[in-house]
C-alpha cells in the first residue's frame, strides 16, 4: 500500500508518495509563496499531490492515507489554529484537503512532529516506540514520541522542548522566557557565541574563516577548532556544553529508546555526537541501567518531514 | 470488583483494598524495618495484604490485581534493579508476591509512578490521560502519565524531571549534576535559601520563628512572609520561581492536560499555587491556545501512592 505526505514549508512545498517501506517512489514540489491565502496554496498543495501520485504511476484510489505537515499549532479537528511563517490562522486545513483531494483519510500535524514521526519510524529510530527527535537549527526543535505516537499534549502544542530554561535568568529568547535551551543551543546561538569569542580574540583563526565564507556562520568556530585555534576550541566546548544540558534533561525526564539530533549543525558529524554522548553517559540520573538512551544522528535530512507525514496514517488512527 | 495496591515505602508499609471507584475500603500497615531482607519485607507484604482483604470482608478470589509500588527501579520482568532506602537489589518482586499471595494479576511500578497514576485517576487529575505529578519533598520527584499510561522510558528510569537542569552550574545536586530543579525547588532547597537569608537578615523574624518551631523548616519563610517580613518575602519570591521555571518548563515539553504540585510544601495552599499559575500563564509558550494546563494542588495525600498502585492492573494490560 501505498501514502502521501505533503511538507507544507515556509520555502517550499514537497508531495511525496511513500511506499510500505517509507521508501519516497515519486514527488513534486513547488514554492510557497507564504504570504497568499489558506484556497491559494491549498490549490497548489493538491495539484502537486496528484502530481505525485501520476509520476508514481498510481491514482488516488491506490492511497491509503494522506498526512500533511504544517509550521504552527494543528487541533483535534484538523484546523491550523496558528501558523507561523504563514499568513493565515484557524484554517480547517483537514477539510480542505479531503475537498480538493478525494480522500478522505487525511491527516494534519505540526511540521515537527512529523519529523520526528518520520525519524522514529524510517530513520534513525529503526522503528523505536520512545523517540525524541531534536533539531539545532535557527531555532532549536524537537518532536517527542511515546508508545509510538506523538505527544501533542492537551493543546495541540506539545513537544516545544527548546524553550525549557536551562539558564534561569539567562539569555532572551524569542519566545519571552529568558535563558531557553534554544537561546544557547541553536545555531543562531552558536553564531551569536562565536561572535561574542572573535571580539574578545582579535587574533582568532575565526577572524580569517569568517572573511573566507564572508560570515560567520554555525561551522566557523568548529573550523578554527579543527585548526587548532584556542578561541575556537572554546566556543565549540561550551556549546556542546550547552546541547548536552538540554539533551540529559530530555533522556531523565523521558528515557527515550533513541534520542536523535538532526539540524545543519549536525554536519559536524561524530564531532559534535561523540563529545555530546560523553557528556550524557557522565551525567544521565539513570546510572544504574544497563539499557540506556541512544544519542544518535538524524538520518533522513530534509525528508524526515515529508515522509513522517505520509506515516501520519498509521499513528493517529 | 476490587483491587489491592501495596506502598513500600522507607518506613512504613501500607497496603489497601480499593473498590471500582478507587475508594479505599480496607487497609493493613507495618513498619519496615529497610535492613531487612527481601524475603523478610516481602512475607509481611503478604501478612498485611492477606489482612486487609479479611478486614474489607473479602478473599483473595474477588480480588482481580494486586499492584505494588516500590523506591527505585523497576523492570518489565517485575525485578526491583536498584532500591534506594532498601537493603537489596535484583529482586523478583513480581514473582516474590505471586508465590506469597496466590494471584497471578501483580503489578510492579516505582513509587513516584503510582504516586502520578493515583493522582491522576482518582486525585486531582479527574481522570485526565496526559498528567505530570510533581512532588516538592526533601528531593524533587515526579511522574509522567501520557495517553492513561506512565512513561517509564526505555529502561524504566523515565519521568526523573527533579533531575532537570534549569541553572547551568549551579547548586551541586546529589545526582552529580549541578544546577537541577531538585537542588532549587526541594523543601531541602527552600531549607537552605531560608537559612542563608536568615544569615544575611540578623534582624528577620525568621530566626524567632525558628526559635518558636525548634528548628528552620520549609514553613520557616512562608510565615514570616505572613508576618510581612522583607526577608521573608524574597526568600518565597525566589523559592516560588525556582518552582514555576521548572514547572513552565514541564508544560512547554509535555503540555498536559493536568499539571499536579504535591509535597509538605503545598499545605502553603493558595499562597503558593496563586503565584505559580501566574507565573506558568505569563511564561509558557502555547500563548495562542485557548486550552491550557490546569495547574493544581496534589489531593490524595499520602494514598495516592496506594490508590496509584491498585490501579496499575487497568492500565499497565
Amino acid at each position: 500500500m501505498y501514502s502521501v505526505g505533503i511538507d507544507l514549508g515556509g520555502t517550499n512545498i514537497v508531495s511525496a508518495v511513500v511506499n510500505d517501506k517509507y521508501e519516497i517512489i515519486a514527488s513534486s514540489k513547488t514554492p510557497t509563496n507564504s504570504s497568499r491565502t489558506a484556497e491559494e496554496i491549498f490549490d497548489d498543495i493538491a495539484e502537486i499531490t496528484f502530481d505525485a501520485i501520476k509520476k508514481a504511476g498510481l491514482t488516488m484510489e491506490d492511497i491509503e492515507s494522506i498526512g500533511l505537515g504544517t509550521p504552527g499549532t494543528v487541533n483535534a479537528e484538523g484546523y491550523i489554529e496558528f501558523a507561523n511563517n504563514l499568513a493565515f490562522n484557524n484554517v480547517p486545513a483537514k477539510q480542505m484537503l479531503i475537498d480538493r483531494l478525494g480522500n478522505n483519510n487525511v491527516y494534519i500535524e505540526n511540521d515537527a512532529n512529523c519529523a520526528a514521526l518520520g525519524e522514529a519510524y524510517a530513520g534513525c529510530g529503526n522503528g523505536a516506540k520512545d523517540f525524541v527527535a531534536v533539531t539545532l537549527g535557527t531555532g532549536v526543535g524537537s518532536g517527542v514520541i511515546v508508545d509510538g505516537k506523538i505527544v501533542n499534549g492537551v493543546n495541540y502544542a506539545g513537544g516545544e522542548c527548546g524553550h525549557m530554561v536551562i539558564v534561569l535568568d539567562g539569555e532572551q529568547c524569542s519566545c519571552g522566557r529568558k535563558g531557553c535551551w534554544e537561546a544557547y543551543a541553536s545555531a543562531t546561538a552558536l553564531i551569536r557565541q562565536t561572535k561574542m569569542a572573535m571580539e574578545e580574540y582579535p587574533d582568532s583563526l575565526m577572524h580569517r574563516i569568517a572573511e573566507q565564507e564572508g560570515k560567520v556562520s554555525g561551522r566557523t568556530a568548529f573550523d578554527a577548532m579543527r585548526l587548532g585555534d584556542i578561541a575556537g576550541i572554546k566556543v565549540v566546548d561550551k556549546y556542546i556544553k550547552y546541547v548536552s544540558c538540554g539533551l540529559i534533561n530530555l533522556v531523565n525526564a523521558l528515557q527515550p529508546e533513541v534520542l536523535c539530533v538532526g539540524g545543519g549543525i549536525c554536519n559536524e558529524g561524530e564531532t559534535l555526537m561523540k563529545p555530546l554522548r560523553r557528556f550524557v553517559q557522565a551525567e544521565r540520573y539513570s546510572i544504574h541501567s544497563k539499557i540506556q538512551t541512544k544519542i544518535v544522528r538524524a538520518e533522513l535530512g530534509n525528508d524526515a518531514g515529508v515522509v513522517g507525514a505520509a506515516i501520519l496514517g498509521k499513528v493517529k488512527n
